[in-house]
């Protein structure tokens, strides 16, 4: 240790010593670590757990002690905050969340998360960030090899920076001119496709009316065809067609587009070919359900979120792209000289953080190469598999309950479906039918997140009412759990 | 606990209950907690520990075993990883960590990141993150207060999203027709503001050409006739200025435009005034030195990253708005009915998804909140005024020692200073000298690194050589570190 030296002041500040006391700090740690063991992991898998403890906007501000004060609180304090917040939270890891389009814990993924926490990286330098940097590259290349492209390169963010990409591509020049005074560029993707292609094409200055929605089959799949007319119909339009962006795995419906027949009309028409593969990218580590995304190989740029079906946890948002010329860099580099000196003593190509939009970004690569590490590429295909043949269970008795009807066959996770109450059974079916039917999916969403024993959510869709959306992802989760959904809808609206 | 049911085999996967062993994923997870506590918590006060373990890409790829196979490593094989993911990455939580604009380690956050990592948790729907949505909003009222708005809004994000923002409000068309047949947009920032407004302009549409950079005085601030003129210049070319990004604390001299008389030319021509105050910002916790933002109050967006000299730890960074008709939520929504459901049962207005652009979204707020509650306004206060003193001391350090020499008098943390070393000390000032000197601190940086004693940054700037650009934030830092910072620089060139 370093001696201490004589005591400075400086500007009223004595400026010996650190200022913090660390071995008080390190106990925080340890105590907290013990409630987050107790409260969070252990709870995990524990049924009898509520999935979140509900309580309204007001009333929760209430409870809490939000407000920031001039003088700090004791550490028992903040320990008795700490178990609040995680009381008050919503458990993403129980196994009846099925909210949204991730669930469950990986005990691989979340150490690595406390990895990074602690040693609180960012990924632009290989001085700053040596493993992680090198951690990105085994990913990358890996998710490459299961999208069946030879070399690539990528970067962790989607859609948005694909759009940007494949315009580059298009005409580098926009990186430094703009889009004034140039034609209107054009854009397509599917009527089922994410609501982030809206947002990336008004962020990009493209214009969401520029987005050209294609037509979909009853199974929410893009049809090939009407993808040709709207690409004629733009290039007589005198405007500049110059990506299609096909879905597989949507967001609803869980619908994969025919790729190989999209990839057929964007090499005539000579068209930057984006996958949005966030959700349905997972089925890639599946040797049984791969054939989802045939064609996929021909994509010029993919964009896969390990963080859904594979439980890398939020956010693992790969966006990988064919080309290997460097277009990336070319791209969005700006070359700050105060951080990506050229005169350093090591193989600077190491230092990659020019090639993404934000400079300060976490390693989110890291935690899904643990997790791979740990799991083999046997185990996630194990998830998968698992995950989507509990969807096929579910359906299987889905068909098989009265009141309870599909809203069409699914081919991935998602399974959409109504609940009809015993009061509707026998109505006929008419507007009015539907428009009570409309109402009652809010209504058993509402008492299950009072009651707390489950999350699952549901929506409107095309003219369609209100129906469930259950997506089957943690590996936690077992067929008693399918069976426990349906007797639950059954038990929460049996008065309807 | 629920009774387990029949044997059920579909696609030949047995779907009967969770296929996860979570009693030893807890162990493993507690054998790693172990190992966090011990290797990167409990060293980051040991200055007796290496910075960073160096070693060349290639020579590192070999070290780590970093191919992910088909069968997955045991436990024990998978916490060797972790160490060693460990060992070779940078401690930028060590005190001698001066190389980028965080350091230190704030054990309040940490564990906030923690409980954020175990929750897993996205902040879109109040349903899905009701603590961390109010968390947020109060994290944000706060932050509002500190910029002496009286409302606003906020969204965890900076200086592309408030060009967007400015963008919209200048043409709100712009969302749905794009730019294309728009006059040239045009946009001011001053020569020594972040590359990341670059970056953001051509990610927009807007060009990198249509930034226009003010001139800078000798403190790098920029000069307020500058911008007169080239407001003027845009409009007789007969573009579009819609933007003036002031920078408050750039990035490598610290400096700090004169916010006040930049808001009077924003006022004058209707122009939308940022002020990127991401590592600037954090001075307005202090009492003392706020006064190095005077004028903040009138801008239209205020970017701050309170994961700089605040140590949130990485990423905290906030987008506040001043405008409260809701302007973020028109640029930014893209109303997804899947998410967004307006017949829910309690006041949707919490839901904020729809307001930022990304759809998961990590809540970054909280461990900035936790921060907060623990330390009180006070500590924060504290922290900051004791990184400047220590700033001020080590200026007056430089001052006084043969070889060193500062750059420029800072205003702020950033010390920016040529080490000349004993060869270079008789020679005259002309080109030859420069040259030499320009290659001292890239050589001293490398042999720092090698040692792994500590990390400092160095860069070259406008036609300014290569000099090394010393950060205070950490609290664990005290007048000794600066001391063996300047002995250290001294020890490692004594032979240049």
């Amino acid at each position: 240790m370093l001696q201490k030296k004589n005591a400075v002041l400086v500007d009223g500040v004595i400026l010996n010593g650190p200022i913090m006391d660390s071995k008080a700090g390190e106990k925080f740690v340890e105590d907290a670590c013990k409630i987050i063991m107790e409260e969070v992991v252990q709870k995990a898998d524990d049924i009898t757990e509520k999935v979140c403890e509900w309580q309204a906007p007001e009333k929760l501000k209430q409870i809490l002690d939000l407000e920031m004060r001039d003088t700090g609180e004791c550490d028992q304090k903040v320990l008795q905050l700490c178990r609040d917040v995680i009381k008050y939270s919503v458990k993403t890891n129980h196994p009846r969340f099925f909210n949204q389009l991730y669930a469950g814990i990986d005990y691989y993924s979340l150490v690595a998360r406390f990895i990074t926490e602690a040693l609180n990286p960012s990924v632009y330098t290989y001085e700053v960030s040596p493993v992680f940097l090198l951690v990105e590259e085994a990913v990358i290349k890996k998710m490459i090899e299961f999208i069946g492209w030879e070399e690539g390169d990528g970067g962790s963010v989607s859609n948005m920076y694909a759009m940007n990409l494949a315009r580059y591509k298009f005409c580098p020049e926009i990186k430094e001119k703009g889009l004034s005074g140039l034609p209107r560029l054009v854009l397509f993707a599917s009527e089922e496709c994410h609501y982030s292609m809206k947002k990336a094409a008004s962020f990009l200055g493209i214009g969401t009316e520029n987005v050209y929605f294609i037509k979909t089959d009853e199974r929410g799949k893009m049809i090939p065809e009407e993808l040709e007319k709207q690409v004629q119909r733009a290039r007589k339009e005198g405007s500049a067609p110059f990506l299609v962006c096909a879905t597989a795995g949507t967001t609803v419906l869980g619908a994969f587009d025919p790729l190989d027949k999209i990839a057929d009309i964007c090499e005539k028409h000579g068209l930057w070919f984006h996958v949005d593969a966030s959700w349905g990218g997972s089925a890639l580590i599946s040797r049984k359900h791969r054939r989802l995304l045939h064609g996929i190989h021909r994509a010029d740029s993919v964009a896969w979120n390990p963080h859904k079906m594979l439980l890398a946890g939020i956010q693992c948002c790969a966006l990988l792209v064919k080309d290997n010329t460097g277009l990336l860099k070319k791209c969005y580099s700006a070359e700050a000289a105060y951080l990506f000196q050229q005169d350093k003593f090591y193989n600077v190509s190491y230092d990659t953080g020019d090639k993404s939009i934000q400079c300060s970004r976490r390693p989110d690569a890291f935690k899904f190469w643990l997790m791979w590490k740990a799991l083999g590429t046997v185990g996630l295909e194990e998830r998968v598999n698992r995950a989507l043949a509990l969807a096929r269970y579910l359906v299987e008795e889905i068909k098989k309950r009265e009141g309870f009807q599909l809203l069409l066959e699914p081919e991935y996770a998602n399974v959409c479906f109504w609940y009809i109450p015993p009061s509707l059974r026998k109505m006929e079916d008419g507007p009015e039918f539907w428009q009570k039917l409309h109402q009652v999916a809010p209504i058993i969403k509402e008492r299950m997140m009072k009651k707390g024993s489950m999350m699952l959510g549901y929506q409107p869709h095309w003219g369609k009412v209100n129906f469930f959306r259950q997506v089957v992802i943690s590996p936690q989760v077992s067929r008693e759990d399918m069976d426990f959904l349906l007797d639950e809808i059954e038990l929460l609206a049996k008065d309807l």
